[in-house]
């Protein structure tokens, strides 16, 4: 069971440490880590924007710097003023800087359309995991059967059931289709829901939209029902929108839980509890680093409202430089001011390139004998399906590995291209897939793609 | 129960409700908030050096500025060659940037005289607490009266009843000797240790040195004496030496815990478990906002270790700007290097300035009949003892405050100032404290310490 993506490296660990003591030498001259959603450490560059008010912020001499932009110094004043002693240095309230939260509250307002958004009910966070485990931890109570169920897709990202492992709550699988682009299926929620019934007390059901590691995007039928399901079921939404950002197909558009549950109706919108998720780690900026993310959450009640601010005061407060990051995520420069058109061109070349690389990685994969790959319909990864003769699965089970497991180590081994197997992201027994980023360079992730297809094809020769 | 520093803030907000409400004029101009450890808020200044570092991480076109000092430019192109992509934005291990947890071993060594410390046993965290909720969920374990007793100090910083009763751990309470300058005595370690064993299974001693909220610096026959009885008893050392720099009384001095333990031979050194915390927000550079933070592990068994880095993957990585922080308060600038005369100035004009207030503090409290205060050897707090008139516990009985509580909020309602009821931290029944930042600039302390006198001695004249 692989618990968090940093876990992901250890294959990497175990290999090197493995040839260290053998004396052996590597087929390759390079690692390639396509196993972490982390674009600068891929040569991604920082939005220029971004990092000038955060310096500025930081280094407050530099506002009279003429080689600063005044857009980019406007919003260096304005986040220290909303800082005690107008310092980065100064604890904020654990909720957040209130005018960051402010400007979190007009980004999903304009983001939606004009649904009203309340900067009260924004809780900035350290990334959006931290909000996530936060969330749910308020939420899990109760033993034996009336320990706490939280429904999470299959494939999954880990760090859902490395959370509900630690809070010691019952994971309740619902798959979703691959041979449909990976969609969701109510029929499948209300299965997965029904059978959980009998051993746990469900009460919380996450999504991930666009989503890790399956790349699909929902349409705003599949929310509806979603959303319909939840209120019928009483159920908490916790929707994970990280890569809100990341929309590559045609006929494919984001749409917020948020939005269409107020387009449902005071009913609904008044009623089901919802939490969703944003990070300055993904979309086009990629600051992984600052750990800067916010978390909207509504219709929560007080009694619990007053738990989660209890528990997120107790870290005192997330870091100040991501929320400041955070702010330019939400408030980016706009038409008519001296940064927009820089900001819109770095912006635009990074979702442009990942638009392309999603494309690519779909055909070359598919043009290879046993791989399948779904449309990479949003967010940064492949999770392709592999077949694994069966020849090779008795000399994984041998070696006391998870098939695609050993399929991952000797991809590693031969061509040093790291990604993950699907077993780490859970998927339907008897299959087998491995999740890659498409964060490399084109032309690296061309080579790279070619690689894996002779690798395949020499694997499923020794092994047929 | 006060459950973090930011609840200290709490009083203040419900006084404001009720002025609001009430349509009551305040018998002040300005709220002085003396509650919370946090100096730039309280208008001290950033150490120059260290934010020019942060602010060239941050956005690495400043290397080419002349404005900015080559030994800045040198510790910043140092950092970002450790991290992915040479930028603050990716991913870092979750233990922290090598080169920088390399640096906090080289700080030890110089701190301790030569004691070595190994970089694999430095953690980075997002500030001490982050560190020290860590080590606590690892070390906790068991139900009914194999639950785990974590031993702490009382007074305490409230962090830790917080995250004992969140891992539903047993808080075992030791009583710091107020009439001997809030000395810690190892006989009363025994007593509370004794009486604990009855009913759970202490696993964990707590030190807090210098002390927060008493100030008191222990000296080197104390720290034997505890460690001595943690090699007896076999129970892991946890050690919050976030306030290694302030030390201000004459005569006292900053042991650190594993310097000591290493000088008392290898028995010790060997076998005694240790986790030592240090911080960006404290000392001289008082960095709260960055959440920068290590804690050094020693003698950890290799399964404990395990889970901890397990735990620690979880949350990706401590903010990269706080880590950047951290270095430069581990490897700031050295003798003959450009920026050192600035930085030693400023460093001392902070610690200059905070020795003389906790003197300044000290011996006006000592002059209002009805208080007494200890000296404060070290930290950034006064926690003076406040005699309660009987007239005034029962007012506050029939308001059902603890009538600490109801003296800190008549101090706020009639004087703007907010300091923290002592029930919030511990203290022996019957006695009553408050614990009060000695972070303003002083005069505007001498004004507080003032109003504090004339508050005091009418309160005394009211429940006489």
């Amino acid at each position: 069971m692989c618990h968090s993506q940093h876990n992901f490296c250890k294959p990497i660990k175990i290999y090197w440490q493995y040839c260290i003591r053998n004396g052996i030498k590597k087929p390759f001259t390079e690692v390639i880590k396509a196993n972490i959603g982390d674009a600068h450490a891929m040569g991604q560059r920082p939005i220029t924007f971004l990092r000038q008010v955060v310096a500025l912020c930081t280094y407050p001499n530099l506002l009279d710097s003429p080689s600063f932009p005044e857009d980019a110094k406007e919003r260096a004043r304005r986040i220290l003023q909303g800082c005690g002693g107008n310092s980065l240095g100064s604890y904020t309230a654990s909720q957040g800087i209130n005018c960051i939260r402010e400007d979190v509250a007009s980004y999903i307002e304009r983001r939606d359309g004009g649904v009203p958004a309340d900067p009260d009910n924004i809780y900035l966070t350290t990334g959006a995991s931290d909000g996530i485990s936060a969330i749910l931890k308020i939420l899990v109570s109760g033993g034996g059967k009336s320990r706490t169920g939280v429904m999470i897709p299959i494939p999954q990202y880990p760090l859902y059931s490395a959370a509900i492992s630690e809070l010691d709550a019952i994971q309740v699988n619902y798959y979703l289709d691959e041979e449909n682009c990976w969609a969701l299926n109510v029929n499948e929620l209300r299965r997965a829901l029904n059978e959980a019934k009998a051993y746990c007390n469900p009460k919380v059901l996450c999504i991930i939209n666009p989503g890790n590691p399956t790349g699909q995007v929902q349409n705003r039928k599949c929310i509806e029902d979603v959303i319909h399901f939840a209120w019928e079921e009483k159920l908490f939404l916790l929707a994970d929108e990280v890569y809100q950002d990341n929309v590559y197909s045609e006929g494919c558009q984001f749409h917020s839980f948020k939005k269409i549950l107020y387009e449902m109706g005071p009913e609904y919108y008044n009623n089901v509890e919802l939490a969703s998720f944003h990070s300055t780690s993904k979309g086009y900026m990629g600051e992984c680093g600052y750990r800067g993310g916010y978390m909207e959450v509504i219709n929560l009640h007080p009694e619990i409202k007053g738990q989660l601010v209890k528990l997120l005061s107790v870290r005192l407060c997330p870091p100040v430089s991501g929320q400041a990051a955070m702010d330019i995520v939400v408030n980016p420069p706009v038409p008519g001011e001296e940064s927009y058109a820089q900001f819109i061109k770095e912006k635009e070349s990074v979702l442009n390139n990942l638009a392309k690389k999603a494309k690519l990685t779909e055909d070359m994969f598919n043009k290879i004998p046993g791989i399948h790959c779904n449309p990479l319909q949003g967010a940064m990864y492949a999770f392709p399906r592999i077949f694994i003769p069966s020849k090779a699965i008795e000399e994984a089970k041998a070696h006391k590995m998870a098939p695609d497991m050993f399929y991952c180590m000797k991809l590693l081994e031969e061509t040093g291209i790291c990604v993950v197997p699907g077993s780490g992201f859970g998927q339907r027994e008897g299959t087998y897939h491995f999740r890659m980023t498409i964060l490399p360079p084109v032309e690296k992730l061309k080579i790279l793609l070619e690689k894996v297809k002779d690798f395949h094809i020499k694997f499923l020769e020794k092994y047929a």
